[in-house]
């Protein structure tokens, strides 16, 4: 399988070129997606001010939009930090977090994905579906009525994901129970993480500050650097659910341990608890 | 007595309806906030963009108006998210960080107070008194002169508190030492907690926090609910820093254990560790 | 030497005034801040509503200005605290955030240099450059070509530090492998920390509290309370660090035991592990 075959370079690439990602994160999670973007191995940059963010993310290896805060003037600062890396084609991932929630969100949504050409869209399966729906309802895509991918609903919603990739050519990563990474061919579902895992806030930010830092290194391999990301990730948070449960500790300690587990994550590694399983687009 | 009483009903609600809560936070202690509401079996949104609110705070189960930060649109945000509370009544928290401390600072507090119908307010007694002193010196209430609640002088706060509950019709939760929940008719005294809470930053701010997810879940019993709520929460930091002591570690260590205890907290551990009186109001 | 026979009264005076020390901070490393500061001995404020900055300030022992968020109010607050610190004759630490990496920050940059007077100014050693560039550019300060402060130029950017602390009257340390602490005078090299330091975020945002509290509490000697308090907070991360590598950790354990140890760091602990050396101004 291409992500498995891939996944040493991967590894080594980051490792080779550390990449220097700029996020426009939100104050929720920034300090938590600042460390993880450097137990990747990368560097952080959280410049958010309008005023600055063209110069410093054109001379950074990538971007990452997260779309936790829409207030003030952060609605200018993603859209210009979009037309700025797709200006100097550099990867750029949007996290859409909470599409659907509210309207006015749902119009900062609307604006970013009409103007920036992301390179990867990650997000749980409800934000995903929301942006499929808006982004693409005249081409009929039909989302399956369930929300959350089990084993009985994860290859129709893997077949969605694909049809969305193609439909507005991003990557599309859907976080649940399985995971779904695709593109328009090809699709991997990963049965990596912990339920446990959702009981610290940002998990998903920082997955998506991860992926940055992962596809920046990798600008070649989206699809499968994003893959081998998130499969890592979700064995990291099995390692630290295992050590918390041993130790009879709780969320607090969880959140620790993931970020611990990822800082030491290496190929060898990686490739111990990978569970991946790949799927291609039906005709 | 009636907390204890209702306590095991407190800690079933909360599980059964796993209630998300709505946070105005700020960015100093944002993060802990959300981890604490997850810890406590709630789930966050931290929604603070006046455009938004009003969407996102009818759609929870109660809000936690943290005064944390007051600039920019902040005040706004507070005051819809408020009246939206008060509209579909649903139980709202107030924590008046800071009250007394500057000018500006007042006067959001003033127009809070004056706007919305709080369920709870929570904070220090300098901030409670600061409350006090402004909502209701008409009515010549006339605060004990300590400023911490010792053995000599909580019962006289004690009866403050149950006052200053009946002038503002709203439950009142002094945080120190001996913690005071009041409403006009009763107080609970809570002798749970540990000075060394105060090294963490936002040790207030988490427990209003928790105070949203217990009361979200238990809106028929807000003193109770909230009074078991910072009990629990009280164990909690005593567990948290025996554990800190016995590894000579730090308040690094203390602030993870303390959300460590609460993810685990349940009724059977609050009902060893409580330590709660109850008082009446003096005719 | 100075730094180490004043060390006793340094750390003597933190514990006798435990100094209430405002930051003006950046929601990525605010919580870390704060937290360092309480760890210190000291107690944050992180008021930056301009508002209320002037009233805030003038009630505390002193300030730390953090340049990591320039949008929106946040240039005004730091003036206006800069300024209201002058005038109460109270230390104020700089910490440039960014220096050099954006056009809008560095006219943020001179502003704040131009109208206000710091105590220190602390950052690494390409902030440093950039600040004495702007700064003293009229009297032909050379830097060293290196960046990084090896054991071959150290002495070299040791005596720069002191030329620029002379030239704007203000104390410079350069954070690196090496430390450098300067007045007009002498210079002390901190030969403390780890590289692993580095894949935290914040370390160098979370000394700059931390020297918010040791100045503040130690207005007298702004230059040893400084280099004690780098070279306590260094120490602090090796035992950190030490503590990690036994664990088989990783990064997110060295933030919690970072915290840890400072917060049980004192004069003898820091006696025990400080590597300082005393260097003076060539003429």
């Amino acid at each position: 399988m291409k992500a498995m075959e891939l996944s040493k370079e991967i590894f080594d690439n980051i490792k080779k070129c550390a990449p220097v990602v700029h996020n426009i994160s939100n104050y929720i999670t920034a300090t938590d997606c600042a460390n993880m973007t450097l137990a990747c191995g990368g560097s952080p940059t959280m410049a958010d001010d309008p005023e600055e963010v063209e110069d410093i993310a054109s001379a950074c290896a990538g971007s990452v939009i997260n779309m936790g805060n829409t207030g003030g003037y952060f609605t200018e600062s993603m859209l210009r930090t979009g037309l700025i890396n797709n200006k100097v084609h550099h990867p750029v991932v949007l996290d859409p977090v909470g599409a659907g929630a509210a309207k006015h969100r749902n119009e900062v949504l609307e604006k970013l994905i009409e103007k920036i050409h992301f390179s990867i869209i990650r997000g749980n399966v409800s934000e995903i579906k929301f942006v499929g729906d808006k982004s693409s309802s005249a081409n009929g895509v039909d989302a399956a009525e369930a929300d959350l991918a089990t084993e009985d609903t994860v290859y129709d919603i893997a077949q969605y994901a694909m049809r969305l990739s193609k439909a507005m050519d991003t990557v599309i990563a859907i976080s649940g129970p399985i995971d779904i990474v695709a593109n328009g061919e090809r699709a991997y579902l990963i049965r990596n993480g912990h339920p446990q895992m959702s009981r610290v806030t940002g998990t998903g930010c920082m997955l998506s500050s991860a992926i940055g830092v992962f596809i920046s290194a990798n600008p070649e391999h989206i699809l499968e650097a994003a893959t081998v990301c998130i499969s890592a990730y979700g064995y990291a948070g099995e390692l630290a659910q295992k050590k918390v449960e041993s130790e009879h500790a709780g969320t607090g300690s969880l959140r620790m341990y993931l970020m611990d587990y990822m800082s030491n994550m290496d190929q060898e590694t990686f490739a111990k608890g990978a569970k991946i399983e790949e799927v291609l687009l039906a005709e």
